[in-house]
């Protein structure tokens, strides 16, 4: 298949790798042309305009700093891109993505856009998951040539959008474990006891972490809170030990202080046997 | 075996009945006797004191409030306790258990201290995760008894007050994991996406989180942050994605500016092309 590839960073590039790889005819365009080399010895065309990257390919692969930027090349690839398939791996916000999209239509051109949810190292492997958004008849087309890029490729919405703020989600719920993390490693470090032992002897309690999600998604869709065990009431006491702890150590109490309040509010407002999806109400709209 | 049960609320009468249901003799005490009811007419002998509870006793369970209350019913059996053991299961800082071990052994008694990982439905499960810590030829002698509580009982420390430190550890964990969960679930909500269909779609990047705990486990023991992929600069674009989301949706920003904070400040201080595993340093000591 003839793929052009608009940008060439990091990801970019391991992108273009990777479709060149798969034995696919790669043309590639980059802002600094000097990114181009490695793809260009290893076969692929230089073009010297998105415009002219686009106008012999039948996909094409955009991913650049920002979606601002995204907008621009799409805009300057112009009529050309009648036809043809745009899969834009660009990160920022929905409305970005939403813009592309209607951009691209009115174009005659056809569009989803995918959030990658590895490093630039993962692209290729079997393992990595890319959403999708996007009319799902476009996706089914192309998927065979998608999964090169990334083997766990799953189309989540009609909606291009949407697949952004599945990165987000993940990306949320990632930097609050993160966050977490470092604070009981700070508090485990103080106390002398090895992280890697730590992570070894705790292991079935830390992968049943994730077995929460679905029984919280149950709880948060139907908007049912109340719950006979591990009501909010009770996390108070255990926080307060933390806290307790922390403090005496000397390690910063910002975070399970964040998460006091947010439990107290609950508590406050009469929520106290509720479970700790309630909380969701904290965070606002819809 | 002849066992002790000192206090019954939710979780001292569940440790109680699956030591009854297992086929020990137990004698229990609580303050108010009317919680001892279920378990009498099961066939538990009511003790009218702390000390009378255990003077016939080979190990003494204690599951009360807090670490405090626990230090006086132990320091009320008093010499009662020489040559027993005692496995306290009371919730509290550290210095709690810490205290009440050097009580029991000064008294002539042995003293493990656990952290149960579950809430009361749990106990009697092969699953449930009871972190113990003390003497390990004391946990060796009476494992077969204590995972009648719950089957993954685990020795982590000579320490007892280590297997406090443990489940703060996974709780502070926990909390980031869920308030990360329920600031994604209101973004999610809020463009009508249902969760429980973004748990199922988004399962193999929710299960992948936890296998990043090893890795980070390994940098922080040794002080090694240098990454040549997934660097804290790389987060900023996507934590400030991230709160325009958030923001153009009416959703509290608190959290990811919380986030964004401290990979801003890791930026400052020049750790731009480290590992996230850098801003342990943030939470303080040692």
């Amino acid at each position: 298949m003839m793929i052009a590839v608009l940008g060439l960073g990091e990801m970019g590039s391991a992108l273009a790798a990777a479709m060149l790889d798969a034995g696919h005819e790669i043309t590639v365009w980059n802002r600094s042309v000097d990114k181009a080399e490695p793809l260009v010895s290893g076969g692929a065309r230089l073009a010297d305009s998105p415009e002219a990257a686009v106008r012999d390919a039948q996909l094409v692969i955009v991913n650049v700093q920002d979606g601002a930027v995204a907008g621009k090349l799409l805009a300057a690839a112009g009529t050309a891109l009648a036809g043809r398939t745009v899969v834009n791996l660009t990160d920022g916000p929905s409305e970005q993505a939403a813009a592309a999209a209607e951009l691209v239509t009115d174009l005659g051109g056809h569009y989803l856009h995918g959030q990658i949810m590895t490093i630039a190292p993962g692209i290729g492997s079997p393992d990595t998951v890319i959403f999708y958004g996007g009319p799902r008849e476009v996706f089914d087309r192309h998927e065979p040539v998608l999964r090169i890029l990334g083997g766990r490729g799953t189309h989540v919405s009609e909606d291009p959008s949407v697949s952004l703020i599945y990165g987000m989600a993940i990306h949320d719920i990632m930097w609050g474990l993160l966050n977490g993390f470092l604070h009981a490693a700070a508090l485990l470090r103080d106390a002398d006891l090895p992280l890697t032992r730590f992570t070894e002897q705790a292991e079935p309690s830390l992968t049943a972490l994730t077995s929460l999600f679905p029984m919280l998604a149950t709880e948060i869709d139907r908007a049912e809170y109340a719950t006979p065990y591990g009501a909010l009431k009770h996390h108070l006491p255990s926080i307060d030990d933390l806290i307790a702890e922390s403090h005496s150590r000397g390690i910063d109490t910002e975070l399970p202080t964040y998460t006091r309040k947010l439990v107290a509010d609950a508590l406050s407002a009469g929520h106290g046997d509720d479970s700790y999806s309630r909380l969701i109400e904290h965070f606002g709209p819809r």
